[in-house]
């Protein structure tokens, strides 16, 4: 138990220093186009990973690091402690808006959840979950959401899903539930499911540190994470993802896998 | 101007007031379905509404008020002083979630925009403009929003446009932009443009107090607003609304209406 709270106490301090960072340099950002104009990284992205990378390498060397922008390790397996690191998730709400965006690290060993952190920067809330603890903002453990069904409840979407047209059974589901919100950050979707906002979020090809967080509150919380053919999230990959309450979860499975 | 200061404060204050009101009593909320599970009224709706129009009516006897749940007058023409109120923007986000909602009030005379106020309750942050003087939060002036186009931000757009196909220039207009999000609050999605986090806001069939203050922040900071058939909007009736900057506006208007 030393060795998870001492851990839980780094990651905290490591997650705040990277905020303060990003506030005090958020007007002098460069940003890069990836694949599209819509997957953009900038010099804060990189320069976060850098040092979060460093810190884990000085205090944890047997570790390994799974990470958005190529500081971390080539990891093929999940034994053994891997970090999984998103140094801004919501990249193009943090181009676009300066708000909306995450600083996110999951812990995870041999596959199993032990630590998980969301940080919304601009709320300073910091979400975090540690094995067996439930989840907790700022510290204060919040209530398990109640097990509500997709129509009493509204869903959380990724804008993709939404606009293009090769997933349609996503329309339906949001037609079934009370209404779809759309944020455009995977770490704050799941937020919203721990907070009860949202019964579901579903998104396409989620990254391995999109969902390591969110896979972690879920099974915290006695929710649901799982890849849309109802299989397991594979940390390896990229995951099509639905995270629900139970109630909301087998619903949507039911609509993307009829029988 | 003294009138518009004195009316200012005032309103300031009871919005205030009704905000209070309903953090007091948010645990203790009776939910009625309107005209489908996902078109709700509160106890809380209708006892501010009620509450903010004696206070409108005890103060300015002259001026007529329309307003979402049944307290107002039946306005068939805008000449003189004319308040939309809407008590809870976002009423299924208030039930469902207890944040993501706002009181919203505008003060149209002869039809034009003199001050309007969109308060997001649970961020504490109220948004106001009177005519002339630009918008404010927290009576700290903003600034005028750069004039982006649609690939050089997000848009704000209603869940229903998403999910339901009768308007499929919604898709295309999302996939032009670089992303699409969803609050679930037309007041709210108007703040978003005041603040510059998105380039454009899409809803089919906003009712008049829905959106009167979002009409007059654009007007405020030389952004536009129109129906999508690029005619004014039409505070006597229901609109389907276009917010935007200028650029991302035009950008629109050319995909809703080919020539």
């Amino acid at each position: 138990m030393d060795k998870i709270n001492k851990r839980h106490k780094l990651v905290t301090t490591w997650i705040k220093e990277a905020a303060e960072f990003i506030l005090d340099n958020k007007d002098n950002i460069d940003v890069e186009e990836k694949t599209s104009i819509n997957d953009l990284v900038t010099n804060m992205d990189k320069g976060i990973e850098k040092e979060l990378v460093k810190k884990i390498r000085e205090t944890y060397p047997e570790d390994r690091i799974v990470s958005e922008e190529g500081y971390g390790d080539d990891v093929e397996e999940l034994d053994g402690t891997v970090w999984f690191l998103d140094p801004i998730d919501g990249t193009l709400n943090f181009v676009t808006q300066r708000e909306n965006y995450a600083v996110m690290i999951g812990i995870f060993e041999d596959g199993i959840g032990q630590q998980a952190y969301v940080y919304d920067v601009v709320q300073d809330k910091l979400y975090s979950a540690i094995k067996g603890r439930g989840v907790s903002c700022n510290e204060q453990t919040l209530e398990v959401p109640k097990d509500r069904s997709l129509n009493e409840g509204v869903i959380g979407v990724s804008s993709v899903l939404l606009v293009e047209n090769k997933f349609p059974f996503v329309r339906e589901i949001g037609k079934a539930s009370l209404g779809t919100r759309v944020i455009g950050s995977a770490g704050l979707e799941s937020v919203e499911m721990v907070k009860g906002n949202t019964v579901a979020y579903i998104a396409a090809n989620l990254k391995p540190w999109d969902v390591a967080p969110g896979l972690m509150f879920m099974e915290e919380l006695g929710m649901k994470a799982t890849r849309f053919d109802n299989s397991p999230i594979n940390l390896l990959e990229n995951n099509d993802t639905v995270l629900g309450t139970e109630a909301a979860h087998r619903q949507i499975m039911d609509k993307i896998n009829p029988k």
